[in-house]
């Protein structure tokens, strides 16, 4: 059993590094802006390191810093070992438990497994993905994608940050000493195989706390495509232009955008904008020449998401030629997550943890809304994560919160989860 | 008869001070980008100045820079003089014709009267109307207000350069010795009021090209209001939140926009938005936490414009509630400008002036569809304006283009139209 004042300690005690936002008066009512690379983060990694060394464990980093703890196991087995994994960083105004709960519970399950002289048939351990928001280097779930193969690592390490281009995530690496040795991927002759990949998140959405549940059993994450729409008119006077003589990119895209959300609604699919841009010296009394906006489309089914996007581009040419003059519009593919099924053996050790833990009537399956580095490990060694319920379903939010209880919940889940699978 | 070739080269010869944005290879193909009290405002200023002393006028400044140029009539009457008035500032983006032309055609005409020794019955003469734009100090029409006693000159002179809060409007008067004695008001007592104010412009719009006229008689300008609506949300993650959960600020706004819009078009008036805004760290899979957007709602009749902006927001109210769990919303009222009726005798003498140079196939009656600076004047003296078509509509843009032609027609129709006033 795990103990769950230590990983509550542990988890807060760590957070003082990159905390930030204070939106309440106890000493954790803060959000985190612990941004991949930063003073913070180098700090939490070199804390995380020295910890689990203290465990016994040998630690390995790989090009892209991505750090990998590991306990041998009671068989010495050559077998790759089995992972629980998350990540340490944060959004710039992100919270406490999104990333870090899941590595925090997978230490506190070393910690609980040393304690008690527990030991796996098979090595397990832990793994802190690099840069998994994507928020200071613009590449979200960027390590484990170039571990799983889907990202060039030339790429990844060239990403900018978003305010100072003169550094690089790569320069980030060398400047900390997290450039390391081991090539970035699953093969085992230069990389690092994982047997297995474990990930407990908060669920970051609304379904477990509507549903009054406390163990979500994901046993995939929906696929999703990220568009950017690009809507060309013509600079108009707004006094002195009649409707039939403009061609008004910021109505069209009001339209599309409407348009967009309806048809999702109709497939049980979900689209939506969450940037428009028009140019910075637009003014109120001039039609815009030109207006951005992003479209992403989501739905468990690839089949689903390719019908609402062709859909959606087909409703966009009728509501491009249907006002004045009309609009022409291009667009580009930004992000293609197609769906990912994760590992029917994973899925069931982690029912049966939750079958064990709360039974069925406070369990349920779902399917991730959000991508994770599961989705990437999944294509190279079996998958799946736990979610439990975060506060209101908000993440990526400094008042993000998952309370004590909820935390120690989806810890034992993972600690029983592993045992399951390692005995499976 | 005026001189065509002079005014076409006056007014080119002079767009030498603040000329940019060039466009093609033409020396006159560049814009304009001459703001207020600029450097280059000011030499077109001092310029403007020794010009009309040449020709024998006095001039006087008042305390917003505005410019009275006044040549005696023959009657040697105290009566306030006949302004032809228009401005020499331009957008940051601007052209050659707006505003300019109105200026330089009434410089033409008092070079013509005096070439050929004509005389008014009362003073005639020209106003230059500081800032009228309102890009550089963001209030239009600014000092035409001012004078018409509808803006206060605190307020005015205490406007700031939109990209250097050190600087004002009041500041820039001094440093170019712009800040005149007379007050700037139409009192007779202390100001300088005007006994009737005329002014060519460009049309800025589709109406006399689409219909093939060159002169537009313009009877009035239509009333506008615009609102700045901010729609409230709360951020939530775009692949975990189910639409049911979402309180989305944009597709709300998405949908106020497109309402608004079918409204406007229902009641054959105007409805535009021209910026929308989403916090700059918005992404793409993130839903808004707020969203503001502009509404420009004009028509020649202010029952009109009421109307439509009633319908707006009970529309907008319905909308607010449509998706999700709703958002709510709020909005100020930046600007209310009534519509306005120009003087009748001011257009029957463009009305004359018109027949008699291309009869009633080749004029039309207009209502401005934007403001301008004899919007204010007619609030305190017999007003009216005289439109020539622009290329394609196109205004507040470099590549804005009234041809010599024209520019000589809309000059000629000034001259008789205040001829006419003057005899009557
Ligand atoms: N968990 C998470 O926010 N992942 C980023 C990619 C996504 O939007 O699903
Ligand atoms: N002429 C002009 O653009 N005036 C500014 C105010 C308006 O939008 O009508």
């Amino acid at each position: 059993k795990i103990n769950s004042e230590r990983l509550w300690n542990t988890l807060h005690e760590t957070c003082e590094w990159g905390a930030e936002h204070r939106y309440g008066e106890n000493p954790t009512d803060t959000g985190m802006a612990r941004l991949t690379l930063n003073d913070d983060d180098a700090r939490v990694r070199r804390w995380f390191a020295a910890e689990v060394q203290k465990l016994g464990c040998s630690l390995s980093v790989d090009q892209m810093g991505n750090m990998f703890a590991r306990q041998s196991g009671q068989l010495n087995s050559a077998a790759p070992m089995i992972a629980m994994g998350s990540h340490l960083d944060t959004q710039p105004r992100g919270g406490r438990y999104d990333g870090i709960l899941g590595v925090m519970a997978a230490l506190e399950i070393l910690r609980t497994m040393k304690e008690s002289g527990f030991q796996t048939n098979y090595d397990v351990g832990v793994v802190n993905w690099t840069n998994e928001e994507g928020a200071r280097f613009p590449k979200s779930m960027c390590s484990s994608g170039v571990w799983a193969g889907a990202i060039p690592i030339q790429k990844a390490w060239e990403l900018r940050d978003i305010h100072d281009p003169s550094v690089t995530l790569r320069s980030e690496l060398e400047r900390h000493g997290y450039l390391g040795d081991i090539a970035c991927s699953s093969d085992p002759a230069t990389g690092y195989p994982l047997g297995a990949h474990f990930e407990l998140h908060i669920e970051q959405g609304p379904i477990l706390p509507e549903n009054n549940r406390s163990i979500g059993v994901v046993r995939g994450a929906q696929g999703y495509r990220w568009l950017t729409m690009t809507v060309h008119g013509k600079d108009a006077h707004t006094g002195t232009t009649p409707f039939s003589a403009r061609q008004d990119p910021l109505l069209a895209s009001s339209r599309m955008i409407a348009a967009s959300h309806d048809i999702a609604k109709r497939h049980d699919a979900l689209a939506s904008t969450g940037i428009i841009r028009v140019p910075l010296n637009a003014s109120t009394n001039t039609v815009s020449s030109q207006v951005t906006f992003t479209l992403d489309i989501r739905h468990p089914q690839d089949s689903v998401v390719h019908a609402v996007q062709d859909e959606c581009l087909k409703a966009f040419e009728g509501i491009a030629s249907q006002d004045g003059k009309g609009v022409s519009f291009d667009w580009t593919l930004d992000t293609d997550s197609p769906a990912v099924k994760f590992d029917d053996n994973c899925v069931a050790s982690i029912q049966a943890a939750a079958d064990q833990l709360v039974g069925r009537k406070k369990s349920m399956l779902l399917t991730s809304g959000a991508g994770h580095d599961t989705v990437y490990t999944s294509k190279h060694c079996p998958s799946a994560m736990i979610f439990v319920p975060c506060r209101d379903g908000v993440s990526h939010h400094p008042t993000e919160y998952c309370s004590p209880q909820d935390c120690a919940l989806g810890t034992q889940a993972l600690l029983e989860a592993v045992v399951h699978y390692d005995q499976f």
